[in-house]
């Protein structure tokens, strides 16, 4: 079970805006999956949702998810991070959301009126794969 | 919450072999993520692994799953399913896992020499997005 930090390679991948999917626990303790963007921040991960998100709930309640990153050209080359939410804190003047904004769209984000909140992710575990292979290989 | 039948639409792209992340429990309750293929059938999905694979424990021992479905050619376009595996069975003559593979690849399974199981999930809820907004719009 690989830990961070992660090779080069992979630091370089995830600092691009790749589809991501985030995984986290329903107040049931049954899994819950969404599309989401997140930056990677020299080994942690950010992501943002609205403040009336039924995953922020989810979130104060259970702080572990797990996101898998894919590569938009090839989905078959994938990152798996998983860890724990350690802040979540009122993004009150949208910087977090702007940030995110603009790293995949390289503008602010479009919607100013309704509170949100950023989450920031320490990874405890990784792994990565590209072809059913692990990635990198014998890395 | 949205239950099935799915609308005409959503069940056409569903149909299509797209990326796909599959969101399940660990033993702990924590939650694991991991790309995969996927085959829509008339409402319900299946997925395939390999005998070794710690996910297979996992739909053991919790069988409460997602899946978030994502357009290849935008990943803002998404589906996700939630619901249960109903069914795990040895995939004795590789039939599910090559069923798969043809759908995405449209050749047989290349690696022969290692079990797989397959696994149906009846699905209980489902929501759909599109560039942020309920996808189909008004549906």
């Amino acid at each position: 079970m690989p830990k961070p930090p992660l090779p080069s390679g992979l630091d370089a991948f995830l600092r691009r805006p790749n589809p991501s999917v985030i995984g986290s626990l329903q107040e049931d303790g049954a899994p819950h999956t969404a599309a989401t963007w997140y930056l990677w921040q020299d080994g942690s991960v950010e992501v943002n949702m609205a403040a009336s998100r039924k995953r922020l709930s989810h979130l104060r309640n259970d702080p572990r998810v797990s996101l898998t990153v894919t590569d938009a050209e090839d989905w078959y080359r994938h990152v798996t991070l998983r860890g724990r939410v350690v802040s979540l804190a009122d993004d009150t003047d949208l910087q977090g959301i702007d940030r995110l904004s603009r790293h995949y769209t390289s503008a602010p984000y479009s919607r100013r009126d309704e509170p949100r909140v950023q989450a920031v992710i320490e990874i405890d575990w990784w792994h990565a794969w590209v072809h059913g292979r692990p990635w990198p290989s014998g890395g």
